[in-house]
């Protein structure tokens, strides 16, 4: 009778994926600890991205960031 | 100042009703432990449908399945 | 196929307040939204007093001050 | 590699201040427990009105309610 | 960034089995999202026996019901 | 009235630094929402290292593997 709980940022995720989530923690679940899957529930969160922080920035802001530092780095090392 | 977290399927709970899982619970408090209700917070998550999971199945199919299931050894039964 | 979650501070809950919490939590989901009890999971994690924090201070530090402000204020109304 | 989640009443939140609690947040865990940032998340769940409970009541008749007992003592004290 | 909770009994579960657990939770985030796992989180919660409700009885309770009910079916079947 | 759960690994944060992020937390809340403090709820979960998982691996070991890596690296570097 686990209970797992999957957050991630809101960015269309499918229904298929989401039953690929419900159905791989389950059977983690399962295989693992050789729990009941009937008793087994998934939830999933999906939180918007402005509500969504990841390095003291807006997970978007960081992302862009991220990638700005790497542009750059590769500029570099092309010197 | 206990904080009581309810996690349901969204599927036209009223208002009405959540305003009696909210009274509920702060009295559940009250009454087994003696808590002070001005700091009982309450909250209540709606989860769609598609993003909860039971028995590895999200819970539109899972309860398909287990109805099918029913009909199935219904039937059986009647022979 | 409810999850309840019900956090508290921990001091020395019994298992028969434990049970009546379950049963309670669970009673509420069954009578207010005819929710399945055996797909109806309710935790309880007790959370140890400098972990638990209200009004900016410690659970402990704010039950003294709360009583402190009371004594306070009964002196000064008896004058 | 923190995990801080911020649970709030939905009331018209700007971007703006949610990039200050998603600051905040990770700041407080850098300079308390010299923790990376790169890997802390904060997250923000923005409750519905009726979905919040405080007082054994939905949190908007909460507030009412509050209000007008503090304006009932304040008449009775000019009384 | 996904962040995942996993709760569970606490029942004996051993390193290798939460090793597991995390590295599954991980993978599945990464091949059904994409996700990136250096900033994917995986936290297990061990709930105690007495802490976990299931069909409004703790879990030790519920599952010896269970087991004398099926206990109590087969014994009727036999007949 | 809102609610702050920060969850941190278990490794001897001290009664100072709590009281410093309950403070911290609450006090955020009060300058960017302007809530009240007195019904702010903050809770701080420690977990066990073997509980909390990055990268697809147990922190500890998580730890250790980027540890190693900059060694490695910095001994190129140096090469």
């Amino acid at each position: 009778m686990p209970y797992v709980n999957i957050r991630i940022t809101r960015e269309g995720v499918t229904e298929d994926q989401k039953r690929a989530l419900i159905k791989g923690a389950t059977d983690l679940l399962v295989d693992v600890l050789n729990k009941n899957p009937a008793t087994t529930i998934v939830t999933i969160d999906e939180v918007e991205f402005e509500n969504w922080g990841i390095g003291g920035l807006p997970a978007e802001e960081y992302r862009a960031k991220i990638k700005a530092e790497k542009a750059a780095a590769e500029a570099a090392a092309k010197g």
